[in-house]
């Protein structure tokens, strides 16, 4: 592992960082469950996101790429429970809303980042919101109390927050990184994310932060699928405050290293989380690909394996049914001679080679089934072709799942 | 509708094609279920084929494309229960197949084509195979009950047989053309599809099937999906032995047209059929795409709407949360300005519009669950680009298709 420790507190681990989320009300009918959430910096952040590739963007993208345009923010609110995506006046709502959130802080609207989660196509009730906003920032707090908060807030079909928060040194000084993120449908992330928030008090120019936003996004959030359906409303956004004191970092330095590496190890843990917590899921699906031509194929065959719904309805039934796994990596769009593949499964029960060669190889089905039977699965495919290697997570496919979507707008 | 009437008969429907299907214990536990077929023609067809796009392809796929080198064919083959796809001797085992039929049949060992769906990854057992061959041959049928046979014993996950047959005039002489097909599970086929059997009693050189069977394969087997999965099986094949008299078609000429629009009107429904009888299926789901800049543009957006699991799942549970259809078209991969967009759902119970340039619109939520509840639902999308149009076919995802996907092998 890394240089850092795991510690507590989210997105209120950085210094200066305070958090909060209650109910307002965006959802009516679901009062127990906090809708709306706030980070808040004491001061200033370069900052910088990166959001969803779908060509249907939710209104906030609009409105928080012309905010961003500057690399500073102080403020990022999210709602969930709608979407605000494909629904009447969802930009001017944004704006609203972002005028309310800065003067509660008292920073001005172009400070203030805004991101929305749920129901697609209806109108965002921003009356209940604007309401809301000074009992939310008056329920903003440093302590981890504030993160866990917001995090719950963002939360739709999750069954578990999502947040994680690290030190580490950089420039002399210690430095915390801290986020929090919501997933759990439509996640098939793309150049963007679901929702993830980071906050940390590293010092760091604006377009520093982008460029190891950018670098991180690759190696986690782009790496997960759950249902191969990518979302309107993906956003991933990082705020450095430079509290913690370093030199800033203002090019690809041994510090910018440093602090790329956190960013990693946060990000890459609560991609794997989103995963985990994939609407319905009863498994996480790991698949590790080694040996082959280039980084770029082992990722893409990795993510055709961990999106195929043949596949992940296999391992729902703990059916080592390697073949569609093959199928999987064959229709990724990548070249490579499946006469060179060997396949096994894994997990916390042992391990089992199934396929050698691309044939089939006489294995102990008793075993097999014990293997499946875990939560965490863990697919390895040795490609043959290379020494390059790449690994991607998902997540079974279940009743649940259709349950849940098959009936998400009540 | 085209110049043509449906007749009975299948791929026995054209002048000298007999067909068979027995059982001979491919996969020995299921000894009710037919599980193999043949389809012979008295003399020799110009005969094309087209495959799977998926890297790993199965074992027939490569025996087929040499023997189908020349444009010539007398026999097909097919086996359900095993794959014969990354499993030992695939192609030993085919060539073995090949030669067993065509000694049967009285022809050359390249002359036969074969073609296999089931388990991938278990060896052939081809002694059972070899040794039912003479009892298949005799077996076949030029009487509808041949095509009838041929059609069960390709079927494997699938509730029914698909076949269907028509006639046309052709040069001033009477022509059939005639199809069997079987899909279910792993459907999502790229310039090939599953298993589809064509058989025409239509003269036509090799080079000219050859183009109609790959006009045809886009319009058709190519606008269905049922689960993303594009299998490493799937083969469409046609054969067309000329003894309907016409003056042989040579050139893309009236008589060409007139043969294309009647493979076509084979293959589409049963395209379509296979749609419809996907693993666990409720509903045939049908995206109409209108006003798009260009048909590849309306195709894309249509096929990516089919194939959205979330918008499968909202269908299965008759919800009419169109916002997954706007997020669809939306990562497509077509560019299009989602503000000109009108979505609207029907069936046989009427027709909503529920999204009205890319807004949502306030719709009858009773009115909605009546339509979505039909089992034949389309989603029709105006895009306001242009003047083209594209339709494709899928189903929803159910609890059935994860049970049946959970635990295939045994």
């Amino acid at each position: 592992m890394g240089n850092w420790k795991t510690i507590e507190g989210g997105v209120c681990a950085a210094q200066g960082f305070a958090a909060g989320g209650i109910h307002v009300g965006v959802k009516s009918h679901n009062t127990e469950k906090k809708d709306v959430a706030l980070i808040v910096s004491e001061t200033p952040c370069s900052a910088a996101a990166v959001y969803t590739t779908n060509a249907v963007k939710a209104a906030h993208i609009h409105v928080d790429k012309a905010h961003l345009a500057n690399g500073i923010a102080r403020a990022a609110f999210v709602n969930s429970g709608n979407a605000n995506a494909c629904a009447p006046n969802g930009e001017q709502h944004a704006e609203t809303i972002c005028a309310a959130v800065a003067k509660a802080v008292g920073c001005a609207a172009e400070d203030v980042i805004c991101a929305a989660t749920g129901v697609i196509g209806q109108e965002l009730n921003v009356g209940v919101i604007v309401s809301g906003i000074p009992a939310l920032y008056a329920s903003v707090s440093a302590a981890p109390e504030g993160s866990d908060a917001a995090a719950h807030a963002i939360m739709t079909t999750d069954t578990r927050k999502k947040e994680l928060a690290l030190e580490t040194k950089i420039g002399g000084k210690t430095v915390r990184v801290g986020g929090i993120t919501k997933g759990s449908g439509m996640i098939h992330p793309n150049m963007g994310t679901m929702l993830c928030f980071v906050t940390t008090d590293c010092a760091i120019s604006p377009e520093m932060i982008r460029e190891a936003l950018l670098e991180t996004v690759k190696v986690s959030f782009n790496r997960i699928s759950v249902d191969g359906d990518t979302s309107t409303n993906d956003t991933f956004c990082v705020m450095a405050n430079g509290l913690a004191g370093n030199p800033e970092i203002t090019e690809k330095n041994a510090d910018y290293a440093a602090f790329v590496e956190a960013l990693k190890a946060v990000c890459i843990p609560l991609a794997i989380a989103m995963a985990s917590d994939g609407e319905g899921a009863k498994h996480l699906i790991t698949c590790e690909v080694t040996g082959a031509a280039s980084e770029g194929s082992a990722e893409a065959i990795a993510k055709a394996v961990i999106s195929s719904t043949l596949t992940k309805a296999a391992i729902f039934g703990a059916d080592a049914n390697w073949g569609r796994v093959l199928c999987a990596m064959g229709y990724s769009g990548e070249q490579f001679d499946p006469d060179k593949v060997d396949v096994g499964f894994a997990s916390a029960a042992g391990e089992i080679p199934v396929c050698a060669a691309g044939r089939g190889i006489a294995f102990d089905e008793d075993l097999a089934k014990k293997i499946l039977t875990e939560h965490d699965v863990v697919i390895r495919i040795a490609m043959g072709e290379g020494a390059s290697a790449c690994t991607c997570w998902g997540c079974d496919i279940t009743y649940e799942y259709i349950r849940i979507n098959g009936d998400y707008r009540t």
